[in-house]
This record gives structure tokens, C-alpha cells and sequence, in this order.
């Protein structure tokens, strides 16, 4: 390896680390459980032709590389291979240009969440996917698909990324779509990219869609008195045409955590408080404060109607804080000892369905699972508290069971990297996966990228 | 041949045509100048299940297989092969569910798009993509990824095609995706397939989102001196929040034919139509009656200012009129002898040198080049006037290499089929042509599906 080294060292003069000289940072992402994992080498490429040069390195000489951004995945798909190359795009971390006329923002992987917003917000734009964690880098969320709370309003990441540029394993650099919304121009390689957990290519830029941004929002908590009611509830906000841009629900339990360990006051009265087994966050946005107003009015009413205990707007302060804490739940269930998580993604319509199997599920083995979620895009983050590892994957393994059984697929935003990949491996259809397979290798002959994230 | 029509026969009792029984409508699409061409057998299957069986026979046998829709496509793709079998869709109409919960239709390929909006209107919601042409299939719209005219607002079809159940050529059926926006779970199989032209698997049902109808539209058209200040105004337009249902341009030329062709009076007074050298189009929509007037007021006011000749508020016949006039704009090119037509798309802030250089191409090459287009998404239609086929070649040669040269892309909603494939492969990056093809083969290992299209 020590060759590799000098090799490397090549390619990006000074900016390669190796043995002892690489930092803890770089053994692991965030993947509760995850066993830390120190590469050979650690380096940090400054533009696409030098991450071409490592690629076409690795397969010369079948190196495992793993691209890791800010680390702040929740899958293990940035843990590095112990043989291998761990590509750090932390030294690509520029926003290369916000381009106004044409909406999109020109951004490096290497660029946080929190850099993008300051830049578009400067110029009155909005990039709108909203992850929980915003020392997430882009580069990141492109590579797992990254979604959050803003999806049933604007989408997810991969309904903002207009163009790549990536480097692929075979060597070449290429550019993919463009400043844009659509082409028809064979098939498209932008979104086969996105969401491929560095598996398929190395992406080296991204053209992402921005939106206007509009000047006011507008939040109110609505509790109700089970779970039920407000999965009823939310195809109808949705329907409505009110336009929500986040639209969550919290469970009494997780509801009571993220209260308390944020200390939040919501000013919601006891009596009601004992009443509520479930709530909804609404948060809607206009250019107008009176339109604002008029609509929130209306959604309360229409929440009102569809069952809700009452109504409360929050003050900016509070809602802004519920909405952070709510970002945070992660950190709060990790807080509070839990073992794993998951996200499953399903139909809207099979949540009741599917919370009356998660309560069989956990009582059948003695485990706790509690949990919050994107209520208006199908998608349920459960916190699994279950010491035994064996118990727990069979935990694991009957949610997603049960979710894809309604209809659902095992992640909608984290994706499947190392840590759900035996789940995914045992439960997807095994034509599809021998079609990915195949996919990964017209991509990747030498199956240096990633090996061991999505397939063994 | 004739084994392969007994054993089509058995697959599909009494819908199997041969030889002379095959009408001249499966023959062709809508391509402007394409030789219709017979296939040996056209078949129309009524289930996933037969259209897998077809692709068995076909691969156990090497026969090309073509998927046909209602036949409406503008680049080939549904052009059958000789020696091979058209699969025509006619039977596999049916709307299999209008999910008012998931917010989703389910929908076999052989529905149109008219029958869509009706079935959807029915229960408040819309279906937004809008191509020209509303007796398209689904199947053909996902199949080369539409687009149309409310692509500004609501995306193209990509951006509503939330899943899929495809019959691969290697004889398995796949379902992927589901009822619901987003999933990070393995490589976006629904995504790779949209917009493939039938190359790499046949879809036999389409999971579709669906948005809610809100009930008011208004339009205004707006005359401009020149196709600059059109450009100029457009990012503006969208950058104001007002999210606008359509923006289209359409220069003078083109405004003369269609009017002229469909006989519209629009009431610009004769001084304006001298001086207009361009037409914005901008259609809002909204739920309430009052915010669009607002709207409308506020987008006359703001066009205005960035230098709009006037702002006529179309009444509702005069505007469907016009917008429908110009959804058949390829008729009406079609109708005054165009010999062929071209749909690329660029970054909209390259359109004014886009333009300057079409003048240029068609001077150069004593062409008539006449257009309209999607402004917001920088989508340009242009119709082409000229006789000689290698005079015309060229002509198209060096519109593409122009547009591609400002960082577009040669189709942005037709597809390159047959009828643009020599460009594509001219002008396009050798690498992504060549991992194309490897993505192709990991699909279709015998390339069985649509030979000639895409590639050779």
C-alpha cells in the first residue's frame, strides 16, 4: 500500500493521509452501531481531474474508494474499506456560482447545507430539500438522495439536481444534464447517480434547482387524539391545496422527549395534553402575510373538522424550535439509548396499517420503538431500543417486511449503504437486484467503488 | 416468421396480426419525414404477464420488439422494425385506480391523457403534465419523458412518475417505486426507465402523481419589440413567487401562422402587432377567484416594467383557443410544408445567443427557421424549412451543436428515437454513449428492444 501512497501523493501533492496520520473523523458516519474503520489512505482531491486520476489509480491497482463528504450519514455508506482509498471532498467546497437567471445554483460536493442557504438566501432564493442535518454537504445528500420535512411541498434532493459532473470508475470525467428542468436526450444519468451511495461514480459538481424564496411562514401544532385521525387528516391538508411546505407527525412519546430534552414550551394546556396520542406540524408559506393568515385560518378550520383537539399557531421563536428539535429527534432517540433507526418509506394510506403492525411487532419482542416522521410523504423514522443484536434485526427485518408489504421500500431518505444491506439484500426482489447488480457493473467493471454499500 | 406467429398466437389468442392484416397505422409516428415501415406480426397484449411471455419469445429467438403507444411521437421510437414485433398497447387502457389518499393514478400504458383528465377531474385533481398532443398514451409519455407547457410550474413526466411495473427483456416483471415521492433504496430503476424510448424494458402500468385541481386560470398575452426582452422577462416572472402555470414564447412568424391557421382574434391593435417581434404567454392559476386577479394584475405590472409592449387579459375561450393553437403548432408547421422539426433545450439564460445564432444557421444555409417554445424551461421548437436532406442535416447539425455548445442538450421532451439518433451520436460525449450502451446491455443483453433507436 505503501506504493499507493506515493502515488497518490502524486496526484494531490500534500494531501494525502496515511496510517496513523488519519483522524478518528474519517473512520465513521453517523450509522448508530456502526464499528469505525480506518482506511489506508485518506485523500483530498481540489477538482474532477484529480479524483479521475485517483479512480483510474484504484482500478489499476483494485483499490476499494469511498467518498465521504461531511460524514453525516446515517447508512455507513461513507465508512471507509480498510484496504482503501477514502476520497474527502472537503477541500471541494466551493459554491461556484448562484445563477439567477437560470435558477440553479453551481455548487462542489464538498459544500454544506448551511453554506448553500446563506449564498441563495443573500439573492432572495431558496435551495429547498430541507435534511435534519445542515452540516450535511451536498455532495452527501446527492449520493443518498437526502430528503427531510419540505419534501411534500418541493420534493427531495433528487428532484433538484439538474446536472452532474462525476468522475467514473473507468476514468473519464463526464458532465450530465445541464442548467435545466428536462431533456430527453438518452437516458438519464443524473438520477441513476443520485441516490447510488457512491457506488456507481464520484460526483464532482452539481446544477441544482433553486426556488424563489418566499418572505413569510407560518406554523401551527395540532394535536389529536390518535394516530389514526391524523394520517386521515393529511391526504386532506394536502388535497386542499393549501400548498404545505412541511407537514410532520410526532408521536405522544417522541413528542414528550424532544419537549423535554429542548425544553420547549408549546403552551398546550395539560387536559388537551393527556388527550393527544399524535400531532401534526403544519407550516405554510407565502409571499403575502395576508395570504399567509388567511390560509392558516383555513387550515385550522379544515384540521378542526378532520378531528383535531385544537389548534395552536406558534410565534416564529416556538416553531422555529419545535421544527430544529424535530430535526434533531435523531440525536434526541440517539440520546436516549437508542440501538437503531429506520425510514421506511410507504404509501400515505397504509401508515394506519402499518403503526397497528409496528405495536405487534415491538410487543411481540419486547422492544421499544417510538417515532415521528413525514406524514404527508409516507415516510416513518422509528427508534428502536433493543440490546440484542439478534432480536433487533429481526426487529428490523419485520418492519420492513411489513412496510414493503403495504407497499413501501425500506428507506426513504438515508438510503441502504452497509447498515440496512442484509434487510435489502433479503427482502427486494432478487430480478431487481441482479438488474442493479448488472447496472453497478456497467458502471464500475472493477467494483472498486464503495464495495461492500448496497451488495456484499 | 410464421413459427413466431403461432407462438404469439398462444401467448395472445386472436391478437396477433400479420403480414397484410397489419394497417398502415402501426406503420409510423408522428416524425416528419420517417419511412413508415411493416413489422412481421403486431400483438396486443392484455397483461404483464403476456407482455413478459412476448419478451421470452422474442429474446429465445433474437426478434426486435417495439413498444407502440397511441403513435403520436415525434422521433421514431415506435417505428417498428421489419423482421420484428410492434407490441401496441390499445388493449392495456385501463385507469387501474384514482388513489385520492396516496394522491397517485395507476394507470395502464395504453391510457390517453385525455382520459386521464377526465377521470381525475372528476375527483379534483389534475394530472399537470401537458404535451401538445392530448390523445398521447402514458405509456408513450413515459417513454420519452413529455414535457409541455406547465413544465415551469409542475416538471415533466419524470417528475411524476412515482413507479412502475416493467416487463424486462430478459422475461421477468419488475415492479419499482410506489404510491409515494421519494425512496433511497438501491439505484432509481423508475428513473432509468423513463424517457429510455422502449430500449431497456416495456412498461405494463405507471404509478402517477397527481396534483390537486385548483379551480381558477387566466392568461395574458403579452406582446414584446423584441425575442431579448422575452428572455429577459422570463426569469423575472419566475423568480417572483407568482409560480407561473405556463410561460411560453412564440415570435412573430409562428403568432402570424397560427392565428392565421386557426383563425384567432386576440384584439391587438394593428400599431402593437407592428411592433411585436415576440408574444409572452403566461398563464396563473389559483384556488380562489380573487388572489388570481391580484396575481394577474401584479405580473402585467411587473411585465410592464421590464419592457412589454402592452398586456392583453385574454378571456377564458381566446386563451384555451391560443393555447391550444399552440400546443399544435407541430401541425401547423407540419401543415405549411416543415420538413422537419427540432425541440432543443438549453439554459434559458443562453437563449438570446441561441437565437442570434439560429439566424445565423438558417442565412448560412438559405433555410427558413421559424419557433416557439417553453420559455421558463428553455425549451426551443423550431420548425425547419428546407428541402435537400443533407442541406437540412447540416442545418440540424449545427442548431444542436450550437445549443449543446451553451450548455444544452439536443431534445427536451421528443426524444432522439431513430429520427435524431446520427445527431446524438455526432455530437454527444463518447464516454456517456458508450456507458449508455453498457447500461443497455445490463438491461437487454441481447438487444432485443428497439434496435436503431438511440444507438445503432
Amino acid at each position: 500500500m505503501a506504493d499507493i501512497g506515493a502515488r497518490l501523493e502524486e496526484i494531490c501533492a500534500g494531501r494525502v493521509l496515511s496510517g496513523d496520520a488519519i483522524g478518528d473523523d474519517y473512520t465513521h458516519d453517523e450509522t448508530l452501531g456502526g464499528e469505525p474503520v480506518r482506511p489506508a489512505h485518506v485523500v483530498l482531491p481540489e477538482d474532477a481531474d484529480e479524483v479521475a486520476a485517483i479512480l483510474k489509480l484504484a482500478a489499476e491497482t483494485g483499490t476499494p474508494v469511498t467518498a465521504r463528504g461531511s460524514g453525516s450519514g446515517l447508512s455507513g455508506s461513507a465508512v471507509p474499506h480498510p484496504d482503501g482509498i477514502l476520497v474527502s471532498f472537503e477541500r471541494m467546497n466551493k459554491i461556484l456560482e448562484i445563477d439567477t437567471v437560470n435558477h440553479v445554483a453551481v455548487v462542489q460536493p464538498g459544500v454544506t447545507l448551511t453554506e448553500l442557504e446563506e449564498a441563495t438566501a443573500a439573492v432572495g432564493f431558496v435551495y429547498p430539500v430541507y435534511p435534519g442535518e445542515l452540516s450535511a454537504s451536498l455532495g452527501g445528500n446527492v449520493n443518498t438522495n437526502a430528503g427531510g420535512m419540505r419534501a411534500i411541498k418541493y420534493g427531495v434532493t433528487r428532484h433538484h439536481v439538474l446536472g452532474l459532473q462525476a468522475a467514473l470508475p473507468t476514468g473519464e470525467v463526464i458532465r450530465t444534464g445541464g442548467r435545466f428542468v428536462k431533456a430527453s436526450t438518452g437516458y438519464d444519468l443524473t438520477q441513476l447517480i443520485v441516490g447510488s451511495e457512491g457506488t456507481l461514480a464520484l460526483v464532482t459538481e452539481a446544477v441544482l434547482k433553486l426556488q424563489p424564496r418566499l418572505a413569510h411562514q407560518a406554523t401551527i401544532l395540532v394535536p389529536f387524539p390518535d394516530l389514526a385521525s391524523v394520517m386521515t387528516a393529511v391526504p386532506k391538508v394536502v388535497g386542499s391545496g393549501l400548498g404545505p411546505l412541511i407537514l410532520e407527525y410526532i408521536d405522544a412519546l417522541t413528542m414528550g422527549a424532544i419537549t423535554y430534552t429542548h425544553d420547549l414550551q408549546l403552551g398546550i394546556p395539560d387536559e388537551i395534553k393527556e388527550k393527544a396520542q399524535a400531532f401534526l406540524v403544519v407550516m405554510l408559506e407565502n409571499n403575502s402575510a395576508g395570504r399567509l393568515d388567511e390560509d392558516i385560518e383555513t387550515a385550522g378550520e379544515l384540521l378542526t373538522e378532520l378531528g383535531a383537539l385544537d389548534v395552536y399557531s406558534l410565534p416564529g421563536g416556538a416553531a422555529r424550535k419545535l421544527v430544529e428539535a424535530r430535526e434533531n429527534a435523531f440525536y434526541t432517540a440517539k440520546g436516549v439509548g437508542a440501538d437503531d433507526i429506520i425510514d421506511t418509506v410507504l404509501p400515505r394510506s397504509s401508515l394506519p396499517e402499518f403503526f397497528t403492525r409496528v405495536l405487534e411487532i415491538a410487543q411481540g419482542n419486547q422492544t421499544l420503538v417510538i417515532g415521528c416522521g413525514h406524514a404527508g410523504d409516507g415516510n416513518v423514522h422509528l427508534a428502536v431500543f433493543q440490546k440484542d443484536p439478534e432480536v433487533r434485526h429481526r426487529v428490523l427485518h419485520e418492519l420492513f417486511a411489513s412496510g414493503m408489504a403495504l407497499g413501501g421500500a425500506i428507506s426513504g431518505e438515508h438510503g441502504i449503504g452497509r447498515g440496512k444491506k442484509r434487510h435489502f439484500l433479503e427482502l427486494e426482489d432478487p430480478g431487481k437486484i441482479e438488474l442493479m447488480r448488472r447496472i453497478k457493473q456497467a458502471f464500475d467493471p472493477q467494483g472498486i467503488l464503495n464495495p461492500g454499500v448496497l451488495f456484499d
